[in-house]
């Protein structure tokens, strides 16, 4: 078993700090915040994620999947045939029996046990996130969180307009979990924890074995369910692996999974874990957001599914590992004294702490502008005021090696220039 | 121009009457009836309509599209040929904008002239509605319907726990807008109106031309929005046709579209034409809830649209005519005295008062369980306690038409029997 390690000194104190967990200014307080939702966000996120490509630019912005690690061919095989073959792949109809199967198959990789009957499918991880919260969440209840979270969290929230408690990420072992428990034992009770354990974004970390076992005796004794985001948890690159929360527990964790990075995001297509108490519910709310996933879409990723996965998994993590390790070497080369980052262990991002003095709002302009580079500001995943302005997230997915060795670099010397400026 | 007619007495007085309005009990009440939606509706529609086939079974439950009416080879070529050049295809992007330009020249079929930012792609029509109630509602408020609505629109109001206010439906002429107007007028301030002019699910009915331009000027003077469900607009079957609701006013209309039933429901696609005001804010909802619409998915429908789709349609309406009159004709001939029914000019459903005494819910188990087909009972549409017992919804749209004949007479026979037995 391996934890995630820093290359250089630790980003904050690995120890967890009482202090660390407090309460965050809500996101949304005004009587018409549903008419203006939190569109900062995310659709700056979108916007840069979704640069359009030029020659000479590289994007590390996104979490977009490598071009050549979807499997484009195969899948073009599979709608034919089901297009062929399948009667009722282009009508409504009730969840796809064998794609369900297959996904509990795959859940076994993550170390839980499930049955079809709790596996509802979702329109990609960020529906799943937003039934989790429908099914959670009162409106202005709490959600404990990490100080940085997927954007699209706080928009899956936003109808609901949350309160945000929130507790740091240890750079080494991912979540503070004793701010988990001074925050419950002071009587907080969120709707849900929200946690990504495989491998976090925006901070590329993994949580350690014991923080997991923690987390889930926590959410059992506080009856605090755990909502698990593992969008990224079967793209690991260092062998060993860790169990999933939910396969600690599984009554108290909500489990969301998504083929976007491990196929494609035009599949659409994702999926929850639930509890059984909960599993008859979120159908209907399924059904009340959009009736139902793609019986088409259902049909041929369970073909791809069945024929050949293991190995095109293989592939992809082979593919990751390969750009991830030229991220970490260009970073060792290139950036300058005084900036620390993260050696991700698996998913789609690197985590980068700029020298003091440095502001990542500023310099992410400037990359775009001057290196042709994109990059995004830990800004953007910030769920409270206040939140350190030096972060930066590297995604290492969509570019190729050679691409992401030179766009580090040229942000390397955009950094050395600045630093000698400022 | 034509409206709908009926082939026997009507059902209910064509005169608007005032005591016809009235506020419904609430559809959801307890404080924790997220936790418990609203199972029962839409779940038994979705039951009945997704029935297995059987030989010798025939369902007029569903609104699923006739399988020979679904262009399956032509879709298959166009994913191929997608799949083939177009490496965006199976990525995360920004909307498709030759598919969002197909779509306003659809909607001038529909007498609308709109911009392409007006319009939102959404997971068919259930997910215009749901986000359309999103951007518009606020807990607990009102909204405006008719006695029968399609069921999933009551799933899509259900987290912002509505109570509804509601008006007959006149067979000849649809919504009771003199009862919208004595709603209005007593102080009613719904957040919006919902309204299905062409051609009603179940209702099966048209709305008149100047109830159109009634609806819409009360929408503007009272300054409360109409949210058009268009799902139906383009399948029309009597030569005439009649301008949107949207047509006629674009500020106080959202418009809903779908390709489910011109095209397949497996696309899972359909859209919102907004008002510019509310255009951005919606794109910002539509993130929240699954980020976006699959992109190979909108750039094989846009190929569609672009390649004979008006040949498509015309084939597409020619095959339901065909089995409404089908259906028409087996009513006629079979079903007994004191049964009346309307006489859809476009959509896909029959709405069928059964003789007095004869209570639907009833007739459908024992059609289910004795004549082998499946009809939906009226009580699944229905807003409001105390609908009247006795209203059927017959599909005409996925059945044979030699199907669809003998379906009816096993049902006039069952009809016979309990008369003649009561």
């Amino acid at each position: 078993m391996s934890v995630a390690t820093l290359d250089r000194p630790e980003i904050t104190a690995a120890e967890p700090r009482p202090g660390s967990a407090g309460r965050s200014t809500p996101v949304s307080t005004g009587p018409d915040s549903r008419q203006r939702p939190d569109r900062g966000v995310r659709s700056r996120l979108r916007e840069l994620a979704l640069l359009p490509p030029q020659p000479g630019f590289v994007s590390l912005a996104g979490g977009l999947p490598a071009p050549e690690l979807i499997p484009r061919a195969a899948y073009a095989r599979a709608l034919g045939d089901v297009l062929a073959d399948d009667p009722a792949a282009m009508q409504y109809g009730p969840p796809h029996e064998p794609l369900r199967e297959r996904i509990v198959d795959l859940m076994r990789e993550r170390g839980i046990d499930c049955d079809p009957r709790q596996v509802l499918l979702t329109s990609g991880a960020q529906q799943a996130l937003s039934l989790a919260a429908q099914l959670l969440m009162a409106p202005g209840a709490d959600v404990l969180t990490e100080e940085h979270v997927y954007a699209g969290l706080r928009q899956a929230l936003l109808p609901h307009r949350p309160s945000f408690l929130t507790v740091r990420t240890d750079p080494g072992a991912g979540m503070d979990v004793d701010g988990v428990r001074a925050l419950l034992a002071r009587g907080a009770r969120p709707a849900f924890i929200y946690a990504m354990a495989d491998t976090h974004n925006p901070c590329g970390v993994r949580l350690g074995r014991e923080r997991r076992r923690e987390l889930v005796a926590l959410a059992r004794r506080f009856g605090v369910p755990v909502v698990e985001d593992d969008t990224y948890g079967l793209l690991r690159y260092d062998g060993g692996w860790l169990p999933a929360l939910r396969a600690l527990d599984p009554e108290w964790v909500v489990y969301a999974g998504s083929f976007s990075k491990i196929l494609a995001p035009a599949l659409r297509l994702g999926w929850l874990v639930l509890p059984p108490r909960l599993a008859a519910g979120a159908g209907v709310l399924k059904e009340a957001a959009d009736l139902e996933c793609s019986a088409l879409t259902q049909r041929a990723v369970a073909r791809l599914l069945r024929h050949g996965f293991a190995g095109h998994l293989d592939r992809v993590r082979a593919g990751y590992r390969r750009r991830r390790d030229a991220m970490l070497a260009a970073l060792r080369d290139h950036f300058p004294e005084g900036a620390r980052w993260t050696r991700p262990p698996g998913g789609f991002f690197a985590w980068v702490e700029l020298p003091d003095g440095l502001d990542a709002d500023r310099v992410c302009d400037e990359a775009l502008a001057e290196a042709r580079v994109a990059v995004v500001p830990g800004s953007v995943f910030a769920v409270a005021a206040g939140a350190p302005a030096n972060r930066l997230r590297l995604s290492f997915s969509s570019a190729a090696p050679d691409d992401i060795r030179a766009a580090v670099a040229r942000l390397g010397r955009l950094l050395h220039r600045r630093l000698r400026h400022d």
